[in-house]
Formats: structure tokens, sequence, C-alpha cells
């Protein structure tokens, strides 16, 4: 049902960070009244799930999740790695991080035959030493408005202890 | 300078799924021309970052990030465990996952004392047989959109895929 | 393109060890005639990939494989465990081994999101302490004829070996 | 009991993937009428167990188990590291993996003095780093014909998803 | 060459926080003249190390250093099991821990015999589940005066961190 | 509260063991007056906690304690990779151990930022192959006077045994 | 070539420690012509190596070895433990240890199908929670004279360091 | 007590596989009488424990066991490193496994200082890439002679077996 169109648009809502049809057409020259029409028809079929724009993820062919801890020789900067981690198509999360592993990093894939590609990536990267994938079996939360894991009262108390 | 009405107003949106002042309005009773003149300050701020209303975490007094490995038994039901792990204040990612661990666990805290708060809730769930936690150094990337992790090749390809 | 008939035939042919279609319709009820053109058929379209019945299992809608470790409480008898884990439906292969791990597992899916299903019955055996598993990338050889491993002549020695 | 002869057409019933005397006769130059009357005295003996040629392992020397993951530098490509991994003599499977192990392999050995000559064949392959043997105590189902281990239902049922 | 009044007086030191003959002879009913006597000794012998009243650990007997990972069931309350490590004579240091360890334990004794005590009690408390114990080869640090590790700079600014 | 110069003094007292006014005016140029009057208010604001100039590290602003587990190439010798161990700002404790770890180091810092730039310095050691840091969520005992874990009796055992 | 009677003598030799013959008389009734001329052949033999009764392992038949690491509860009294670890046949070296370990225990058997019975007898001692057995390739050293390890002069070293 | 003569004399012992008088004379050139001599007071002593000539490792002042796990780049050859690691002064026992580890080693020392200079031996051969060392607190048995462990029916069953 979707296509190209309506992924380009929704691919600039995330570059630009709005949902502007006026921002969104100077980016893909599609017609503002499209862009309209084609918005209203992804929230109706749910792709489109609110007004911030969060996306149904299994209705955009995202489905599979991996968690990728990375043990890579960052002697001379873990920047380097990073931004090398970050390129990797499909990687949405990265953390450096202290522990074991140097690196976990999550990516979403459209299915499980991707996973190869995906660890081939990682490989690649000269700094690289390990990688360790797990599947995960059911995401169960997301991340996306963050401030929904918290009361108004930690809230309140958190922002005075920075003051 | 942020105080208790600016953060019932952010946490409004991301319990509502709408930066709609109408419905923020409804949900706390704070004035509509109130809730205006505080987002335009927000924004000026640059706690709210764009139209999509991605928040500076830093900012909102969040910047300790924590990845917590559960080891659980989840021989009657692994939801039960889920629900559990997901009421804890301050997760904001969680997962199911194959592997050595049964669920990975990411959590925001506003400093790391309250780590030993956390990890505290987390044993005291029954179902919980260990928990291993990781300290992030820097988080690199946050997955608020994941669609800029993709060039629209690979999402026409996907979509493609899914047919 | 195949039916439930298809798979009734093929499966009794694993059930029985023959491909002789008089002792798959005294299963199966199938008439012979009809066995007899069903087969063709299935060779022709690669099923079914050689005299021996080896079959094409991408074709079965077989093609995930997933490799579990099982640490189990078997201070009574390791066949009480044995028995039940090789009663889950998908376990193709299983192994009673020294080391860190009980028994490696290897079982086959249809996809991915079976394999929530999969690791929900391996918990439920009650002396099942932990399982560890690990998604399979690239299945790249099943040991379905294991003669082809071996030259003519370690065989004979081998042999000579055990006389 | 068994002899080179015996082997011989075991082989070729393998490598060729079929039992019948004609190519085996033109494989190996036995004549017809040896090979039928080798593979009666073989099925009486149960080395043969049925009309698949499934094989009495034990019969033919093959006793030892042994399961091994390989940790492998295959950031040119994981083919080439396969590659030498199924070319080792005894190897009847491997799978490229994620997880902690790059690749897992059984293989099959006459006796456990031969573990040394695999070892030592896999630490011989350039790429690879490290090398974990397990011992299998006893193997509890070896996966020749996988269809066993499904009913019907879920077979259909799997394929109806292929669709 | 040390005896007991030495010993005592040594543990006044560390238990009191003060090297003054007067309330040393409070808590010991050793003379202060005697005090004044064997003080000066230890100082000659080089037992005590400077004005601060650091010792020399192998002077006293207390030669071998272990390190113990304790992994405890603390789901109750984490100060419970904390109070029964500190109980054990000889730890030194102990740490509330995030990762796969709970508690990072360090203990002094007089040999290497000593340690099996040392295990059975840490074994011995309830909550405990397992120990992992190292010994330490060469203690190169102790952290006696933990500020000879800062530069006057790097003091001066996180202070000023602080504030 | 505090500034350069009483940090300065506390700085000499660590460095040259001993809290004589007259030493550290010889090593800072501080005069004597002023060091007995900066030595009296840090007394009184609890941050020289005792006459053995035990110091309150929170009110010095080190409240951040991480223990780092270091794996190294020590094949030339241990002692060049201890030095640049012990070299490393903030570190407080370090040993060289038996087991899978080989030195086990202990370090100080002022905030959780801070350990981005400490994992670096590691990791910045040729030597080094991997470090593991783990956070200390709350430390329980320090080690600065050690003789207050034991009893008398056992140091007069210890002692007779060492003769 | 060995018979019952052969057996019955070196026994007798490895729980007396003594290869007279009138002694081993008293504890078997073999007759001292006997087993003079017995302990002549097993020497003439290779099986008895020289004049401290070592023994060629492979001409009794213990050609297999195997390390099993063993994890117990042993907090009650790790003595209980041992004892029953010391029990099982086979046993013929046992170590009570730091680490991640409590028990490393090594055993000799006919063959690998008895590891089957041996894992069986661990894992039936009620304190044993996990044991890790590790097949042996190749046994190279035995530890039976242990002094061949040393130079005289570190003996001498090593005895003068006692006294 | 003991000398340095007592040591060749036991050393000779070893090294020989006898305790002739005549063959350790003319091996160490001490006159026989003189070994027959001290030969008497080491069994009155309990040095000499049996007519085997096992020993009280203990009176030897070799009270130290320490074992070692050693992970080896073997892809020569494992008799390379094999042979390096016997050479080492106090390797009593020497095990080539499957499993994780490439070796395990035990070596017997004079006391826990002397676990420095064996370190530092084992990380000298250029292929070991990592030891992990394991202190044992109480050896359990030892494996001198190894009969002891095994009922006359089991040996005759075993030696059966082998014909």
């Amino acid at each position: 049902m979707m296509d190209e169109r309506d992924l380009r648009i929704l691919k600039a809502i995330s570059d630009l960070g709005t949902g502007s049809p006026e921002q969104i057409h100077e980016a893909t020259d599609i017609p503002i009244s499209t862009i309209h029409y084609r918005l209203n028809n992804l929230r109706d079929a749910g792709v489109i799930e609110n007004d911030l724009y969060d996306l149904d993820l299994d209705a955009l062919g995202l489905g599979v999740t991996v968690i990728v801890e990375v043990l890579a020789d960052y002697s001379e900067s873990y920047e380097t790695v990073a931004e090398q981690l970050l390129a990797i198509e499909g990687v949405t999360q990265a953390y450096f991080t202290m522990g074991e592993t140097d690196f976990v990093v999550i990516a979403r894939l459209s299915d499980s035959e991707k996973v190869e590609r995906l660890i081939r990536e990682f490989e690649a990267i000269e700094q690289v030493e390990r990688t360790n994938s797990t599947f995960v079996i059911t995401p169960l939360r997301d991340g996306q408005h963050i401030l929904q894991s918290y009361s108004i009262e930690t809230l309140v108390d958190e922002l005075a202890d920075e003051d």
C-alpha cells in the first residue's frame, strides 16, 4: 500500500525534525497537496501513530531488532570507532560503555536474513575485534518518548537536584 | 530556569503523543496561552529541539544512562516479568532477548547516585535472579527518529520485500 | 504450490524410513497413483533433492535454525531431561555434552517469530535452569549424509581400528 | 565383517544421493550383482537401517562426536573461513552464527585419539583465532530425517505462512 | 621483636584515629612513658613509617592480599549483606558495585593458609551465593593517602566543579 | 569554601607523610601561622577527620569510585605496565593478581563524566589489551587504617606465626 | 595378557605402599613365589616401569583423562563435599581451590563411554551445583615423581627458606 | 634438619626411578653407607613415606600448589608449546585439553612469593597468549598411586574391555 513517495515523506520528517508540509516539500519536491493527502492516509492506516510522528515500525518493514556488543581497539580515539558504527545502515542506537564490552549497538532490520549483511559491516571496521550479537525476541519498549517513564514528581525532583 | 509547569507540559506531550496546546490544556489545566508561551521559551532555550518535540535530556536533568542485563525465571510467563521491569521508573527501553541474558533494559537517571535505587528495584522483583548493569560513558545515538538511519533506497527495498 | 497431501507424503517418508508408495499408502490412505504423481512433482520442483529423499528445507518453510545451549538439573537422570527436550516440536538434533553446557540442541523453525514459542517450551521444562540460544545466520552443512565428509581411505582405516 | 568394498558402496550412496546399483556401479566399477549382494548383507546386519539408507554410525566406526565452537577473523569474507572448515575430514555439520561464537561445527571421529588431529587442523586455518571443543557424551538425536520432529498440523501451518 | 603491647598500641592508633599517647593510654592502660618509648622504637624499626602512622604491613605479619568477588542475594537489602561482609576479620576494603559482581572485597591475611578460613566465613553468610577469590601476587599501591595520586591542579579543578 | 591553599596543604600532608606545619611550610611556602589556622578550620569543617589526617573524600570532590580490571601483555616485565598504571591520575590502589585478570586498579574521580578520560588513559598504554571497568555504587570501607579490621588476639597470633 | 592376579598384585602395591612380596602375600593370599614370578613378567612387559613401581597406565586400560571443575554449595563444610568427590571411583587427583571454581578434580577412565557414568556420579552429590568437564587430548606429565621437576639448587634454596 | 645431601639422594631416586643405594651412589658419588644411613633417617622422620619412596611434600618445602590454565597459539605444533611448559621448574603435571583452555598445568612452589616468578616464566613463552592461575587452598589427593582409586572389580573389567 505504501510506495516510495510515502517513504520519502516519512524519511524527510525524521531527517528534518518536522512534520511541516512546506519544509517536506522543499526537501523532496513532492507537491504540498500530495504531502497533505499522503500524511492523512498514513495516519488513517496507523503508520503514523500520533501528532509526534511516531511510526509503526512493523508497517515499515523493520520488524527485526538485534543488539550487538562490540569490542574494539580504540586506543587512538573512541570517536573514530563510534563514527564508523553509526555509519552502518540500520543502527538506531549506540552507547560507549564501561564494562566488558566497549560499545552496545542496537539495529533494526527488515528480516533475519539481513543479519549477515549487518555483521559483515561491523567486522569490516578495522578497529573492531569482536562482535557478539543477540536476537531480540520481542521489543518491550522503544524509548521514543522517554518522559512517559517518569512521574511528574520525579522530574521535578531531578530538576531541583540539577540547579 | 525550568519549573514544574514546564515539566508538566513536556510530560503531557510525551503521554498524549501530541504538542497541541488544547489537548495539553485538557490534561493539565494549564491555560492555553501559558502553554503557548512556555513552549516558545522551551524551544528558544533548546530544551525542545524540533517540531517533533525531541528533548534535550541533559537540560532535563537525565544525563546518566545505564544498561542492565536481567536474568529472570520466566518459566510461567515472560510477560509478567516484562511488566514489572517496565514499571520501574526511568526504564526507557526494554528487550526480551535470545542468548545468555533474558532481558536487556536501558534506563536514564538524573545522577549516578540514583543507580543504587534502580538496582534495588530490579532485585526486588521476585522472578529476577541476577542483574548485570553497565554504566554508559557516552550515549552516541538515541534512536528517537530511526528513519534517519536508512537511505531511501533501503526503505523502498525493505517495503518491497514485505509485500 | 505444495498442499497438505504433499506434506503428509513427505512426513510419512521421514517417519517410515522409506519412499515406497505402498508403505506410504498404508500409513496415509492416499491412493498409490496419487503418491507416485505427487512424488514426481516434488522431485521436479526440487523439494525432493535425490533418491535418498533429502529435502529442500527452505521450500518446506523451515528456514530458521537456532542452536540452544541448555543447563539443567539432571541429578536424578539425564534421560528424563533428554526426553522432554526431544519432545519439543522442531528439535532436529540434540546432544548430551561435557563442558559448561549440559545439552546442545538444534531446532528449525519457520520464522524468527517462532523463537518465542520455542524458548518458552524449553523454559517450561522443570529441570531446565537456563537456556542460551544463538541464531544461525547461515547453515553451512547439514549432516544429512555424513559419509560425504570422509575419504574412502579414512573409512577403511577407521574400520580397521574397530576390529 | 565390513570390508573396503562395503565402504566404497556406502560412500557412493552418500556422494551420489542414490541407492541405485547401476549408478553405484558406474562410480565404483564394482559389479552390479556384487552391489546387490553387499547391500542385502549390510541391511541384514543393520548397518543400513532403512530404505533411505540411513546408517548405523557405530557399526561404521564413527562413534565419537565433538562440537567445536570457532572464533575466526572473517573480516574479509566468512565464506573463505567456512570453506576451510568444511574441508576438514569428519566435519558433518557447520553453522555460521550470531553470538559470542562465529561458527559451530560438529564432527564425528572414530575414537577419542583422533581429537588431537581434528583440533590441529582447525588451528592450522589461518583465520581461526580460537577453538573451544566439547565432547559429546551421548548423541540424542541426529537430524537425519527432520520431518519426524513435526506434526502434520505444524507443517501445514508453516507452509501456509510462507505463501 | 614486637610484642602484644606494641600491637595494642598500634591498634589503638587505628581505632582512635590519633597517635596521642594520652588517648592511647586511656584506651589501653599502658603507661604513657611506655607508649612514648615503644612508639619511638617502632619508628626506628620502620614499622611506623611516618607521622601519619602508616604501617609496614609485612612487618605486622599481614603480607597476603586477596580480592574476593561476592555474588549475593540482596533482594531484601544490600546493607544486611554489607554488614556481614565487613564483620569478617581481615576485610580492609569493600565496595558495592554495578556489573556482574555484587561486592568486591579486599582482605589481608598473615599467610596463604588463612585463605581457607576466610572463604569459609564468606560462604557461611546466608545471602552469599558464590565467591570468586583472586590471589594478589604483588600489591602495587595501597591507597592509604590518596591525595598523592593527584596534581594540585586537578584538585583545584575538581573542587571548582563541585561548588 | 576550600580554596587552593587548603588543597596544597592537604596534598603536602599526603606527599610528606606528616602534618607538621614546619615541614608543610618548607614544601609549600605557605606561612606557618596560616597553615595552623587553615588546618584548624579544615578540622572544624570535618574535612580532616582525625589526628591521622584521614580525609572526607566527598568534601574533596572525589565522590566517584571505579574498579578497573586490566588485561595486559606483560611478557617483557610486569613492572613496566605497573608503572604506567600508577602514573594515571586518580589511581589510588593497584594490585598485580593471579587469575583471569592481570591487574585490579581502583580509581577515584570527581564525577562520572571523568570516566571517559580515565578509560582513555588506560587504553593508551601500549601493553594494555583490554579493560573492564565497574562503577562502584557505594564504597563500604576504604582500608585507610587496616588494623581496625582485626582483633588484638588475631594480631598477636599472626605475629607469633611470623617469628 | 594380564589377568586378575596381576591386577590384585599391582593394586596391593598401591594400597600398601610397598613392593615387598611378603606384604603383598599377606594382603592377597597369592603365594610369594607367584608374586615374584608375576612381578618379573610385569617388569619385562613394561607394565611396571621402574623400581618405584610406576605403572604404564595405557597397559592398564586407563587411557582416558578428564578434568572436572566442580561448583558446590559448601557453606556447611567443604570437607563433606571433598569426601564424596574422593569416593568416586577413578578420581586420582583433587584440589580445593580459590577462584571461580570450588574444586578441580582429575579422573582416569578406561574409555570415553565411561564419562557418562562419571558425570552422573558427580551430579548425584547433593551439594554439587554444576560440573564443567574437559576432555584431555594428551596428558603431558603426570606428576608421579615430582622432584624430577626441580634442579638440586632450587631444592636446597627452598629448604633453606623453610628453616 | 635435611641438608643438600639428603636432597640429592631424594632427587636421584626420582630421576632414576629406583631406591637402590648402588645406583644412587653412581649418580651422586655419595658413599653407599651414607646413602643407607640417610635413607633410614628420612624414613624415620616421615619425609619418605613408604617403600615406594612417596615423599612428604610439606617437609620438602613445596607446600604451595597452583593450577594454571594456558591459552596458546599452537597453530604450528602443540608439542613445541608443551615442551616449553614442561621446562618450567616446578611444573609437576600438564595436560593438553579440549575446551576453552589449551593446557592445564599444575605447579608446586615453596611459597606464595614464588608465584610471581612462575607467572613470569609462563608469560615469557612466545606462543603463550594468556594464563589464568588459581591458588589451591587445600590439595585433597595427589594421584601418586592411582590404583588406590579403583576397586579390583573395576580394574578387571577395564582390562577385559581392552582385550
